[in-house]
């Protein structure tokens, strides 16, 4: 069960209104690396999570999150306080008004359609998506997952500080800031206090492709013998050293199990009879030579043909 | 630049047509854990990079996810190869085809909207969206989040080669379940041989909340003197040991800067003016007792209060 | 700030896991009339309101459909909680488990990407979208939609109830579905002590059109003096009695301003040119009978007139 | 059936061209307040009410919806006439039409995706959904849904009427926000002529829970005997009075059937062992104490503890 | 199996950072009409097919168009190369970084979201869906998809370049918007050497209604015996000529089977009953004139009827 | 303006109520090929349409789209009245309402959520969105999309008849699918009539790229001097005739400028240093082999190599 407290967990002091500065924070309210995004990530974990500390360090860190998308939601309402009123009253002049609510980002979808409260859209005006939320019920990936979120939320707020001026604001950034440094070293601890966790699950990779490193991407083509792609620019420890096979010629990389390359299926004779009439029917003719729209399109002076132009002439007739 | 060679990274043999089962594979082709996710969230990250070994390997990788993307594509395309047909042909009969649609899945939707072909949906048809992707430029984050999807997509695939038993699928689900391993190491030892990467980003924490546990889901309330949630399934290295403070008091997670937990901004004197009039125009009046929309629809029989059989007297006069 | 208690605010008692039913149950989680859009309505509503009362009563409520959504997120896990072990365990028979997560709804679904924990999708598999909310920041207007919010969610839950006989889950179905008709009550009290509350916002209509019912859909066709739509099955309080006045007459329910019923705009003379320019090379040639693409693909055998035979034989030459 | 009449159902009469200005008009052409979810919205329940006088009106007001789409897209087209014309004939200098495309708003995308053309867009060019739309297909319910839209609609109008100082333009808005108002009133009379319409639905609420107002937002913590949240701010005629029980005790808002507020299913012998096995499996380690990913990744210089050194030790030997 | 080559298909020369530009390139990134949904359409499509000729050429398509996404991504890096530094770096001033990130289009949420990496969104900053692609399965449908989709993305590169002045940016957009025309050119043969390939597939139209027109849009309403719509402008050879029949009388475009334009389905005796049941239940009375909520609303002062005064008279005894 | 006639377009006459039929004939109602798509696509193109004849067009089809649309509406109604009644009235067995709504297809979703009414979903339950709408204000480009949907159209409506057996529903579906040939006529009558229309717009392609194919799929690989893809299989009108330069040679598909195929921006050297510091905090070394994550968690008994217990100990030193 939640309970709410009237106190913020920590202090918003907002210098002064600024509805373009509004639409920026946003991005931590709405938006894919936002609080809400985070909160919703560990509770649908800690909800479904049958270890018990888990379970409770997962709804502990949605809490807190739930708390922090308060924070910021009261940072939002503070930029746009003024804005909220002039729009409700109309008692500003219209080129005024109109300029308050243009003053870039989406202030002005903001102002419009949210009346300058804090909707759960991102810096761009994107509604919230679920689809944000990568939690699929199996704790070596979600604590990975959970791991990569917190780290990426602290790097959108270390931006949002970077632009940002207001003393109040960027203190209460900092806060936020801090909390998902010190979320992902508990994640980090969860993650490895269970073993073994790598890979996650319990299927073992087939072994002849576990330690292989395909080098698809290359500086040039094969020629003869030689691998093209020797630069040590392209190495590092993710492909080089006693555990890996790079794998750089271009044709050891397909159809690498040792078969034919192909897809196939078995289908029961009236199955392929089926399929053989639909490719009949569809079959194109590839020793036709078919006008075509584009040269019906294309008019005497852009490039017709002499083929078109005649049929140009008959369809004049 | 892509380049394309018509064989598979690895062959595809399909025991028998199964539409519901395709639909199944679809959750790999276009769900937020497939490879069409695993191409974009490394070929995005790859265009950005500057550190020329990370970004050959995530373009190396990102490739490699392409060469999956069209493996799981084309054992959709054989399990759904009988449906093409019959649906296209209309040779069948009509219960026999309505029967062949609507195997399970959304094996309904694959045939009628994309006719079996493999659509870039999820296995609930769900479209793929961009905000699956979790790209955000900063290569500690980014090798974090790659690291995380990788293991989740691992166990999509543990989860699908569960639940399938044509041996040639599962053999190529195993192909992909394995690269996947093998690309979650590369991106750990990429991740690694960037030091330091923790926290990411250059902005440090603040001190006094890098190392604090708030404890916000607790077994009860506090009772003087005593933490209310001290049972100790609730503790784990997530929370516990030398460098954590553990904050269980309700009122010390509040507002924990030493402020008044609440909400302020700076207001001009004719902003100021503008809000309360707004306030004022649309404040409620808490000692008022309003009749209601609902009191008007309860109706005398269903619990209307003296109070509202009165109007509806008056209403019916 | 919010706090969690690790008690569920109504003890969740399912008889026996069933994961087609859980699919259902994902529509109060993560659906439109669930209890995350009725938690994050009000949350944002409150975070904006000034009104002291009103406020509290946002947040109060949003804090209840918070401890609302772990109710029915845990009915999900129980519901579901032996798919979990299983699906992760693979130690089931391969057809007995994909028996299991093909028993209807979309929990193949909930199997396969979510291992069948809650998640914020609705039962259709759409992941939930800030696009349910409809929060305005306007209260007269937020108030009205929540009470519309809470009578959807109160019959969603009365349809779930007709389709479930687990005693445990009707149980607790009616806890949460009786919840919202307390709090449709809340929300009506508010509305009608903020007076006067409609028309919403300041800016008073056109008399001319305030009291007017433009009758749009009719069962023919005028003919002349008579009103076409003179059915008594048409008429009711919302179009008939002394305040309104019914326009059925179709020539006077265009232009209604008493001008000509078309747009336009001033453009300075460059404009014009440039408009007229664009408006000459894309003009169409209504005195031609053009050949077409589907005079081109239609063929011999299937409709060509003559002219097209005559074109394809030109083709031909 | 449908029909169409060239004359718009108010004129509509444009200063000037002006993109940005175009792009806030949007709101209420592809936004959720628009009149395309207006329209969408009584059409869906149109088709299905089976009440004749309902379902007349629904078709009248969803018909006079689309006939508003059309005027709001048509000063969408005014407004970005001189637009269409310069970025199709690209007879303009280059930094001249840069300039007229990005004069605010989203008057780029706008321009550059669609031409200048009406789009079903909001104002921050996010496509129109129907998950703006609330129909749920009981009446009680889906008039509600309308009186609220209608309610927001107006207001919508009221903001864009507040900004824009062309009077043309203020005219059809007054007109178009004029008519949301008469339509807000037609519905509430449809409402309240269907007796009774509350609570919707057949079921009736428990009666323990239909009048109990949880305080679950407080301004502190309990102490022994008195209400946390006695202050008067937090008092209104929504929990105030002869019918509210007023629950503000912490403990008494947890499990409030009076059950141990768990969640629990029956599962069968082998059922449990399976997920004992799942649990073991990932089960984590409180105890341990290990090194983790943050720990390598912190380095030596930035933060590395002793104690995290000698783990590393440990985990050698 | 796809394979890379580090070199782009075309080389990129930008002429300075330009972060408001960089938002507008993302339309052909991650846009409607961009590369990815262009390479997505055809690679779905190409995995589909069985003509041999068609995959080939859908596969040799799609695979070129990844790498045109490579180059417009190529130069969204460019544009945005200083940003991204910048805001990693934080060694600019507040002011200037803030400048920096809001200097148009969503460059806000392109660089605080994004890092300012090439992000799969379009200018307005909406996240790429495979809603955007069309592919059906039918090839003489799909064919025609892709000519629409070149058609359109020719056009949007050709507004890119009229907006842009950097003359290398121009040189590659050149290329890009090229390599549309050439397409189109391949997908019209491919359509037009499948013969026939209209109408699509199988089933032919009824005879009664392939070449009817209905004038359903028509200046005015009728009179006697004339058509309301005779005007040459609204003729075209689209409606005109020997095969069409034009209907342009209101009374015969309803209904057009003969029938009497209404809708039924036959129900069991039980079923009708609790139809029945339902309608009764909620059934409006339409001789009713209720009080209503707007009533209650509308306040003394503002058109309340003087029913209402009574009932709130009433209501303040 | 728009007017509504209660007839429908044409007569519905259902046999008897299916509702997992209803929800695959969701498909032409809210799916992407659906009506209201087709509605849509066309009355934007009308609005902002200045040809008058393509105009009218554009509004008669549009309008009668919609009428279609009612059409399709009032189909799903009739299968689902059954539904829609015991749903709301609770008067039928559990079980045997459970079995009513779980009949395949999305039927539990559609009753649950919509109460069997007709949402504007497809047949998976996703949400109508205006991406589906590809109109982006050219006329030469939107006439290509519509021809292309409608032609996408037909296909739908044939694969439903050819799953149906209701003659009803057959009759119905059959006149809708032949409006959509007869407007696929008129499209292509209005894009022929219009001289030229390809390539669309004004800007020329660069002659050089203009009629080149690149040849991108192959068979295998180069060996000096053969093209790699002779193979008669990969030829058509689309590559082959005089008017088509092929490029089969990998090196010659690469940077076809001439240039060295890279991105490349001038920065100023301020610019250039900030840019340096980013690259330089986050270099990976190359030459590093670092304990990672994944060896951490790979645990003693799973993989753990010697080599990682002694990096361990190289980084405990």
């Amino acid at each position: 069960m939640f309970m709410h407290n009237k106190k913020l967990m920590y202090t918003v002091r907002v210098g002064e209104p600024n509805p373009a500065l509004a639409t920026l924070m946003l991005e931590q309210f709405g938006g894919p690396q936002g609080e809400l995004a985070a909160a919703m990530r560990y509770f649908t974990q800690g909800l479904a999570e049958s270890d018990p500390g888990r379970k409770d360090m997962l709804l502990d860190i949605a809490t807190e999150e739930l708390s922090h998308l308060e924070i910021i939601g009261s940072i939002i309402c503070m930029l746009t306080k003024s804005t909220q009123g002039k729009l409700a009253e109309g008692d500003e002049e219209v080129a005024a008004l109109y300029a308050d609510i243009t003053q870039g980002g989406e202030s002005h979808t903001h102002a419009i359609l949210y009346g300058g409260g804090p909707a759960l859209v991102n810096s761009a005006g994107v509604p919230w998506t679920a689809a944000y939320i990568d939690t699929i019920g199996d704790p070596a990936c979600d604590l990975r997952s959970n791991i990569a979120a917190e780290s990426r939320a602290k790097i959108v707020y270390e931006r949002l500080i970077n632009v940002t001026d207001d003393p109040g604001i960027k203190d209460a950034l900092g806060f936020l800031m801090t909390r998902e440094i010190a979320h992902q070293k508990s994640f980090e601890k969860a993650l490895y206090s269970m073993q073994p966790n790598f890979p996650p699950g319990k299927l073992p990779g087939m072994p002849d492709f576990t330690d292989v490193y395909f080098d698809m991407s290359q500086d040039g083509f094969d020629t003869a013998g030689e691998p093209a792609d020797a630069d040590a620019l392209d190495r590092g420890p993710w492909n080089t050293g006693p555990e890996w096979t790079i794998v750089s010629d271009r044709e050891a990389q397909a159809a690498v199990d040792g078969g034919d390359g192909t897809a196939t299926v078995k289908l029961t004779a009236k199955e392929k009879k089926t399929a053989k009439n639909f490719a009949t029917r569809t079959a194109s003719d590839p020793g036709s030579d078919p006008t075509t729209g584009a040269d019906l399109g294309a008019g005497p002076g852009a490039g017709a043909t002499k083929k078109t132009r005649e049929l140009v002439d008959a369809d004049a007739e």
